[in-house]
């Protein structure tokens, strides 16, 4: 064998063990290097690696139920609000909130980890979800009437969110809209998949205008 | 002057003409025929005449207000629906009914006219228009315990409906979503303007699923 052989194959075998990555996983949510410098290592046997690792489904990692009322008989609506720190979503919190809340609406705030942290279990990471989904709760204002749920969750983004609205019978989902005046998509790119896919009516919020972007 | 010249120039006139009504006038929900030809006849002079007409706001053909019950004290939500007769607007408006009746909205239905129905005085077009909201109407479950108001427009579509929702201090705009399965666009074209310009939360109903396109 040549050495031009060897190389090309050894570019070869590093080139789809990336590209096992780049498609079956990091779209989603694998967010870690280590899992590039993997599939450069294992080449072509990172295929059936990432391919089951790709299939796997979004992960509740921590979750805090309201103390259930369920005794006056209404069918309460849930909304899940997808939180992730951004103005964007602190508005959404807020309309949905405003728009539900007198409504008596059980509000599900939930934030996604990348996939891997459901086997970190770091917890200065989870402590970090939970601050912001307190931070996020105290936003509501004292008028709504309903009850707040948080959810932490480890997945892709979008994906998460949907799967868990159709794991616990949502029946809305919020998600934060970006204003004018940025060069990116007018809404977040999870939020676009969310009104893209999603089985269940979408609440955009008012958009978030921001000086930089 | 050469005949060649002539016919340039002739084409030009014509040229000028409808693309002045293609750019300022199509696009703002002018439909009729007649202006193109009006314009390939006036050419240039078509300029000025469009853009006047272009820069026209959208007109409030009728309006059907609810009884006032606003001795509540309580603040009451408007949310404006857009209706076209497309199963996805009919599931908007039941989305609407369903998420926000219990908490005593104000439900805006509105349909739009293309813009020069304000200008014809169709009776037949008006009637059509009014028995449309009225079919609509009947959809919303009697458990919904809101308001029902409705409002005929001429204008474009998105741009009408904004127009009156920053008029009417609505509080959240519903439209219909597109299900799968479709090669257009998943979300409606004036759906999609709506959920990038509005200033308002938007409602993305449930996607409405059809056999055929």
């Amino acid at each position: 064998m040549s050495w031009e052989l060897g190389l090309l194959l050894g570019v070869l075998w590093v080139v789809i063990g990336v590209l096992a990555v780049l498609v079956l996983l990091h779209r989603r949510g694998h967010a870690d290097t280590i899992w590039y410098l993997l599939g450069a290592v294992l080449g072509p046997l990172m295929v059936p690696i990432a391919y089951e690792r790709g299939r796997s489904r979004s992960v509740v990692l921590e979750r805090e139920d309201a103390p259930g009322t369920w005794g006056d008989g209404a069918v309460q609506l849930r909304v899940l609000v997808g939180v992730d720190g951004s103005p964007e979503s602190d508005q959404a919190v807020r309309d949905a909130a405003r728009l539900l809340g007198t409504a008596g609406a059980r509000l599900v705030l939930a934030t996604v980890l990348d996939v891997d942290s459901a086997e970190r279990e770091d917890a200065a990471e989870r402590g970090q979800a939970r601050a912001l989904l307190a931070r996020v709760a105290e936003q509501i204002p004292a008028t709504a009437d309903g009850q707040i749920e948080t959810r932490v969750l480890a997945g892709s983004p979008a994906q998460a969110l949907l799967e868990l609205a159709a794991d616990e019978h949502v029946d809305l989902i919020a998600v934060g809209r970006r204003g004018r005046g940025l060069s990116r998509a007018l809404i977040g790119s999870a939020a676009q998949q969310i009104s893209a896919s999603s089985r269940i009516p979408v609440l955009l919020a008012t958009p978030a205008d921001r000086k930089t972007g």
